[in-house]
């Protein structure tokens, strides 16, 4: 993950003392919560007919989602890229080819 | 996002063949399902006990957030950072300082 | 689950013409979605903060869950009753006294 | 709601002396787990193959989403029938026929 990225969402969070908020239970609850809020946008839909319709939507969502994920893995000290190719080796295990 | 790590998830799932299967609405379910596993890490746990009792799991889970949400993007064709990035900046706009 | 109830909810999507939407599939993402809106009550808040700030909207979230309980619970011709004293003895297996 | 069922899921916890965890706040996050394991047998399925392949297990997982949802309600002194009727009266105003 880009660093300046990772410094734009935390400058964002100090800026506004969010992060006295931010225990990893209650980030992975509202990580959650915009996982069910981008699923929102293919309710009662196919898949094609959410992407035409509610493309910006769920771009907004999926955004959410990340800026969720970056503050978690910040409170866990994890770095993203690491736990992502860490997922991908035990995942490559568990379905060999 | 790291291309290099964007190439590695695109190359795992096309060595299985999986790409006929994600379509956006399944991707989307399927990370709101993780997420659900990245949370039940927190469940009848105070935040401080289940960081210290979970911490490999709750990375792993976090991965798997973190890859199917980068399918997704992949799939909708959005780059990960413009769309992080924007709603940082709605965000600001939604909760000015 | 009291038969009048059932036939409340089955009357009102048959005057809407909702039932050819009501596959299985859909109604399990639907009631997981009310299940995500029940629990963002509680986001931010203690659970007795959300309780006294937030209980007509858990009243009507929790409700939205039990209708779309009740519609799968219809399209897989479950009995209610049956279900619940079925997965209570096999949780009493689970987690001996 | 049947009263013998509600006495029943109670006497199961009070056995277990569960009641000191279940606050509504975990009791609502768990609700939302249940509903994304019961969503987790549609993954990667359509509702047709779903419902063949896991009828079994969709039933053990609604049923856990109705007990939590009954000890939910039990926790907020909500009657159940009263608040889906509420809520199905709601409904009608905001989807007129």
């Amino acid at each position: 993950m880009n660093p300046d990225l990772i410094q734009l969402i935390n400058k964002f969070r100090e800026e506004r003392n969010w992060k006295q908020y931010h225990n990893p239970k209650d980030l992975a609850l509202s990580l959650s919560l915009e996982a069910s809020e981008l699923l929102e946008n293919f309710q009662w839909l196919s898949s094609d007919e959410a992407v035409v319709k509610n493309r910006q939507e769920i771009a907004e969502e999926l955004a959410d989602v990340f800026i969720y994920g970056i503050q978690l893995a910040e409170e866990m000290n994890f770095d993203i890229e690491d736990i992502i190719r860490m997922k991908v080796r035990m995942n490559g295990e568990k379905y060999p080819l």
